[in-house]
């Protein structure tokens, strides 16, 4: 199994709604580092990635959201290296394209417009998020920044946050996806999924929209996290990931809640595929490594491979 | 696959908590019937259910519930046979025994002690439930009736009803559930079910609630309904039944609604069972055939059939 390697591949893939996307998700590392810490972090990273049987390798830009939520953040918020300057230079060896998230709110429209080019320069593709709160100081709007992506760099794909979560309390989020795509978002990378029927209920929800205003269904990667402990579990319900009761009752109580939760996960994408594959949903895989721990990170480098299986790209790419 | 057939075993199957218990649930027939129909009502009922692989047959007490809710009822309500007159006397043929349902409400103590003397007599099993709502006009309340049947015939096994989607809102079903066994109830049949997630919370949360308390985890069937057309899915929402939204989104497009829910049924009862089985939780299954239609009652046969090959039935009966 083999890296599928060249970006513009991966991007057709995006624009012709293509299933089996897999992706693997990190975060940069802190901006506190040495110069020299940062590079030996990144060398691993490298390394590490190379391996994988994935399409492309999403960097998420990490903001500090503690003013969505009153409840105190179960880890300290630190500023990280910037997703886009981490992705395309301490990353550049990774030949496989990128896939960079980038929060727009701070920005203003030239700093977007830059490293959108940057992106569109190197292959890649970005996912443009908005405010994480009304509370966050606000420079540029989502509406504008997808004006922005669509007049400056109108072959950059530009993927959307589905948050299945939300769906359950407004029922809207298939209408803002498609109000996304409008605006000319073409594929969706969702939050870590835990609870499969939310999930389900937007992809239907979303797919039978797209049926009747005759639209394509677009690409759907599912975000699959591993949870390698109580306070990473507690940190998921801080983001707004929702567990069914009872797989919360039984990860409290799991002698190995690491093992326990990468046997979810899979169990999730298999759910997941199944209900896609039967319905055309064009369903790809995005697996989280999001956690500094040496075995959080193994964890997730075996439930990259478990999913490459389950997507049946051993065949595919040999 | 023949019937189980001896009354005594099943009861001594309940008190000690044996997962793999197969049932099937009938309504009786309309009052309105003149007697030479009802005869052939029962004889057709017998006839069928003699070859079914089930262990033993519920005989629902269906009361008009139209007080608990404003929503108008579906289908009309029409007066039946008295559940346990229909047991013991139309269905007397029949040998396996059989597990009435007693809503203890509209009954005086005399009536409750009278009918359920009859059934211990007869080896048969007893459900009692309590008023449909608060305005429902109320003689008897459910842990009197308990109590009733605790120091009037303690040898008949009574079971309560265990409602998923009311755990949903409340979060107390489990409390609700050990309050009845602390009162003498044995076994518990559930609702309809359609939200695998839903019986999953309340099987864990009752089940670490046992644990936690250390009694033994009570035997619980769960009730598979299958669904003939788009007016009988309105009338299990106004029986309280919850639909995760992607399956109502399926069944109400689906071209053959009753194949559609019979699949659903199915794999509702193989998640559930795979569940149960991993964590000691001792499941059963009860297809309920509530419906007059042909291809629907054909269908609970077929379902019938299904959930004995899921139990393990084939090769434990043979």
């Amino acid at each position: 199994m083999t890296q599928v390697g060249k970006p513009a591949r991966v991007r057709e893939h995006v624009r012709t709604n293509r299933a089996g996307l897999l992706t693997y998700g990190i975060t940069p590392p802190k901006q506190s580092h040495s110069r020299e810490r940062l590079a030996e972090i990144a060398a691993a990273q490298v390394n590490r990635i190379r391996q994988l049987p994935i399409d492309g390798l999403v960097v998420y830009d990490i903001q500090d959201e503690s003013m969505r939520t009153e409840v105190p953040r179960p880890f300290p918020y630190l500023q990280c290296v910037d997703a886009t300057e981490y992705a395309l230079n301490q990353l550049a060896q990774l030949t496989l394209p990128k896939i960079v998230y980038r929060c727009v709110a701070p920005l203003s429209k030239e700093e977007l417009v830059q490293s959108l080019r940057r992106l569109d320069q190197s292959s890649c593709l970005s996912v443009l998020v908005g405010a994480a709160s009304r509370h966050q100081a606000l420079s540029l709007r989502l509406p504008d920044a997808y004006a922005v992506a669509r007049n400056e760099c109108p072959d950059l794909p530009i993927g959307g946050v589905l948050i299945a979560e939300r769906h359950e309390q407004t029922r809207a989020e298939d209408q803002r996806a498609t109000a996304k795509m409008d605006a000319g978002c073409g594929y969706f990378i969702t939050q870590a999924v835990y609870s499969v029927d939310a999930t389900k209920n937007l992809l239907s929800d979303l797919l039978y929209r797209c049926e009747a205003e005759r639209r394509s269904m677009p690409p759907v990667l599912v975000t699959l996290s591993p949870c390698g402990s109580l306070r990473t579990l507690d940190f998921l319900h801080w983001l707004g990931v929702s567990l069914p009761r009872w797989l919360e009752n039984d990860l409290r109580r799991s002698r190995d809640i690491l093992q326990a939760s990468l046997r979810v996960c899979a169990d999730v994408l298999a759910d997941l595929h199944h209900f896609a594959v039967n319905r055309g949903i064009p369903l790809g895989c995005n697996v989280e490594s999001v956690s500094l721990s040496k075995v959080e990170i193994e964890a997730s480098v075996e439930l990259t491979h478990l999913a490459a299986r389950q997507l049946g790209r051993d065949s595919a790419e040999k």
